[in-house]
């Protein structure tokens, strides 16, 4: 008789590689996928290392463009920074890699789904929820969570089942990437008032060492997508990664941040997004410039509501789907350029223009050009501040507080 | 008889000095009065060119202290930033300007009160509902929104009555300033493509001429309170110049926005704001580190809310009243100390502490100190998610959509 | 030489007809368009009217089915109450209005459209908005704003002139009827003290008069829209006309509210909406039957949005469009049945069903086929109340506030 | 050796005295605590009845004027209604249950607090989350949780320790009242498409049976603080339990709800809250004579949250004190008279007046009194529809969409 299938979010860490062992331990034939979101993974590499550790099958995807086009282009056009501060990064992967996983799993006709997360972290609850909303009957296993081996525990386990200890092991930090940026956390970054020290840093300068001249970057977007930079067409997933280097070089989008997770507790980690951050800020500028008033001032309402909702797991979840139907909508005008200066860590727009502008220079010019109709203001005026001076009238005469 | 008198918003620019003479032909005496609200006036010298121009009364009065406690840091706390980027600067100082004329016209028997904006601005607006919800009695005038005159004719106008002519009239810029910022539009500005030239600024360095080393400042809070920098006390007005001072050297604070005002136009200014935006970056840090995750997520509604009522020129509407009493509330544990390096033109908080801290290294850490608890999050997700997977199970089966 | 033409939206009573003549006063040729949006008008009658008091040409519209489908419906799938309270009636039928005055202006080839309103409700700035967004050149004149005469002048006017005076002209009270309400000011109302007497009132009867047994009713939806009444397909506007009859029979649906209006004073107006009414509350229970909770939670804030967009006069604002996509997102598996008891002024709900339910009475249920997993409450609880435990530790014990 | 003391929240039902036994039996001595929240229980038979099945010591506080004062008083100001559709009720009680029994646990040194909480529902995560929030270092038991024994083993349990068992104990519903409404579930009322019978209310009288001719009561409010009934002055949960009896006698506050539930999934209950929803609709009429448009239209997002909060188990979160500061300093004005008419389930609104009321007839009037500036309509809606316009000039012509 065959062992059930179980399909696990491998990434070819020593996590993952012992919980390909534990799970066989369990009874299950363990089919490993790893999926490339943008990291830069050896995927000829992780596939074969899947299978040599014990894996009855090995998936490796690249999943840039639909992650970018899917994911990471709703987090830009929502200006999505949870508490304000870093642009999701984890959050924004989770969802697809579910999303990959269940697909293989009824491929697979697997009848459980695995990953690789602990009991006090974020991703547990958007991978589970996530599977769920995708296939309600999957179950799905956590090892990590489960086994709540001590580091060495784990060490002695992996040597004693012939699992290859990585040689990093040592590395004091936790890191997630994807191709909107990269988290890292632990070590001496626990500390929330210790400064972050450079080695926890990959994908940007340090502002001591970046260059001494600036570069210049043109921006195009078409109804809220960037689509060229400096004139130039790509690919969305490609566009990113470009700019990752470009910003990067310039120390663009280094980020540290106390943040509230999903599981009740506060963690304090340091962000790396080059790209994603000088994209916000253009497309915000663009944005500034196309939209109505009262289009700018409610759509950050959507964008909050989106990002928590991203970031609390529930990619999946109907509400998702109207919110974004609302951000969408906005974007039709999100048309134009932007000119960005990449200088000292800064993404500075220093330019913008549209053929979609409201911006219009002869009613905002305090030149003779100017053809704002100016005694419009006084009648403006009365009846906008008429309820403020009835309640006055009334209320401040009568009472004393 | 003796004429009515009219308490005029005096600058000692021309625009203000010609508005003298105007409301004199109008058969009002003026009253003149000038405030400092942290933009460095020589306010001797403006006092006597109000009483030479023609004023019958000329009223200085140095206000930065009680600017700066009920209205800047009204802004700090509410991280009061428009449409997302900038501090507000005039939008702050406006009511306060209202309240010290009303108070004036009230102890002078004034009729009516005068301002010199013009009639597509924001600040007209901010004025006269301001003054009508301090006293509904007072009339207000807009000299130069009403003489509508071109440059040229109000130099003209000057020359025939004895009005000085400013040395600086030929600059393109329109500023405004306070201890909060300084506010800049006009010439150049006027064209959203158009990079901001280095003249336009003057309280912070320009990028490329930046120190090469940081400077490091620590700043204390008590309840939301910056109260220490480096250990020292200050009065907050002084607090916020020195640090104007100190990270405007390092080009702290430059902002560039295309803005909507609440006259239906969009205008593109430029703002510096070093003093402000290290402020608010630090105690927005702070209360990462102290506020529960509810207070965090819904504080920024409060502060939205605030911030376009501010803006919106409803200050002393029941709802500022109402929006302040939750600020304040939530700021009885906004207490401590945030290490903020000032470089190459930003304010990195690089470490922040507090006795009450809601972060907690034991729950937070991923070493053998942990005390979470691992398994409580298996319950959680089974509940959390339990929504979700009931929608999947029912209604995603059943409608291809 | 001919006169250019303006389009005027045409009543048949007093206030338009004389605007015919004073419109002609003014040089105009005056094209007369009448809209029957649900109130029964005799349009022939009215049509007639036009041409005989001086009209060049006279339409005469039904658009109910129109008016229905893309204005009503949007209010009945919001929930829109202005203020809590009442469903817009007059907000909703401006837009479509000014949309068909824009279109005959076009086809005409006017140079103005003209709107009967005065200068202080909330029509003239839902007129002229929506008027401008939709043809930015084109004139609006408003002839009763203009000419501010006294009741008594008007019907010099009109005599002098030969326009046949409204019998009912002394009615102290001013309507406003659509099909999906009609609105009531003037007259004893204007005293927030007095009781509605009962002549205000017209499409409801008086709870002392109403039957004594109830009348019960089966809504059918799809997708959000009443399809179907007590088991009978109907067309949506002829839909809400029958529940007008069946539910104002019952007395339900009048609303008597003191509003902000947008041009800065409080009026207070009665309401009747019987069917509007109905249909609200039972399609908010079929929500409350299929809506996954973030949905149902965060809608309200959509809602809310939208319904003072509306009122404000901003239905052809970009955000409209935008709130309107995230409402027909929702209403995807809004679909079922809900019964109501028409009894006494009440609209009550007694049963919903849907195959889309997210109500599991396995789920829900206490008796023994109780499917819950009690045990999961604990971790949920533990990690739900783990921010609050650690504030309460860390903040309470240090602090006496 | 003494045995460590529980302090459990004792009903007098079955499932609390079963745990007094049970908790023994886990080696503790029961501290029984009962309060009377205004359900009208026979306290002393309870504070017998505690010591009789065991208990070494029995409280029974009537804390009904606090808990009106505290808890329902901020439901008042708050028009607080989970959904938009009931008062609270349950979720208003256990923070003042738990604060109560956390009092009695500092006083009688217990180490614990236990509730009769089942898995299923909000109450166990409020009274968890409440006195974690109180005393973060206090155990809670939940024995009724725990045991998951079906009713027929609870009995056997009963019997064989001589608990005595309750007479109605065949009654297929769940109930829960305090001063502010009673919640019924259980039985028929888990099928949503069942109408409710008539056996499943209580306080108040089916509309077939309300009395034929009305009872008018004036409501007078001091700062939002319901303070006199008909002229006469009451202690406030006397006030409440007053209307109660003379809404409930016209068959008012009678409501049906599906529900979402903390833990995750809906149910369905109906509720009677006569006081609660007359004193709603009068207050919220009141506000609507007495606050400004800024504050009416802002103060709903307030409440929708402040409900969300108390309904989610974070009545002690600084949350919930923060949303109290902004509540509170809207009342200073929600003061005057409101005249209700209680009729066939109808709590209708006939009158309101405040001597600070903002409606202002002169402005309102369309008599000759009317002292609006008609003329100021044409500049507001100018500015106001000036973004529109633009938009409709820039972005409606170019594009098709």
């Amino acid at each position: 008789m065959t062992n059930q299938k179980v399909v696990l979010a491998y990434s070819g860490g020593l996590d993952t590689s012992v919980a390909i062992k534990w799970l066989q331990d369990q009874g299950y034939s363990v089919v490993a996928c790893c999926l490339d979101v943008g990291e830069g993974k050896d995927l000829d590499f992780i596939k074969e290392k899947a299978l040599q550790v014990g894996a009855v099958s090995s998936y490796v995807l690249d999943v840039k463009e639909e992650f970018a086009i899917e994911y990471a282009l709703v987090a830009l056009q929502a200006h999505a920074l949870y508490e304000g501060k870093y642009p999701l990064v984890s959050a924004l992967s989770r969802p697809l890699i579910a999303k990959k996983l269940v697909e293989i799993a009824e491929k697979e006709a697997a009848v459980a789904v695995a990953h690789g997360c602990t009991g006090k972290g974020n991703d547990q609850v958007r991978f589970e929820v996530a599977i769920h909303a995708l296939n309600p009957e999957l179950k799905v296993l956590a090892p990590v969570r489960e086994w709540r081996w001590s580091r060495e525990e784990e060490i002695e386990y992996a040597k004693q089942n012939g699992i290859p200890i990585p040689i990093n092991l040592d590395s004091p930090y936790s890191i997630d990437q994807n191709l909107w940026g990269r988290s890292n956390e632990c070590g001496i970054l626990e500390d929330p008032w210790a400064a972050p020290p450079e080695d926890a840093y990959e994908l940007t300068t340090g502002l001591e060492y970046t260059p001494e001249s600036p570069d210049y970057v043109e921006i195009e977007f078409e109804q809220g997508v960037p689509v060229k930079l400096n004139g130039k067409s790509y690919p969305l997933a490609q566009l990113i990664l470009e700019l990752n280097i470009l910003a990067g070089k310039h120390g663009v989008g280094r980020i540290d941040h106390v943040e509230n997770r999903l599981v009740g507790i506060k963690s304090r980690e340091v962000y790396e997004c080059p790209g994603a951050m000088t994209l916000i800020k253009a497309h915000k500028e663009l944005e500034d410039l196309t939209l109505v008033k009262e289009v700018a001032h409610f759509k950050p309402i959507i964008e909050k509501k989106l990002t928590e909702v991203i970031y609390e797991a529930l990619w999946f979840s109907p509400l998702t789907s109207a919110l974004l139907a609302f951000l969408k909508d906005t974007q039709k005008f999100v048309t134009g350029t932007v000119r960005v200066k990449l200088f000292k860590g800064h993404a500075i727009v220093e330019g913008r223009k549209s053929p979609y502008s409201l911006y219009d220079e002869k009613l905002a010019t305090y030149t003779k050009e100017d053809e704002f109709d100016h005694s419009a203001a006084v009648g403006f005026i009365q009846l906008y501040g008429l309820p403020t001076k009835v309640q006055s009238m009334v209320q401040n005469k009568k009472v004393t507080v």
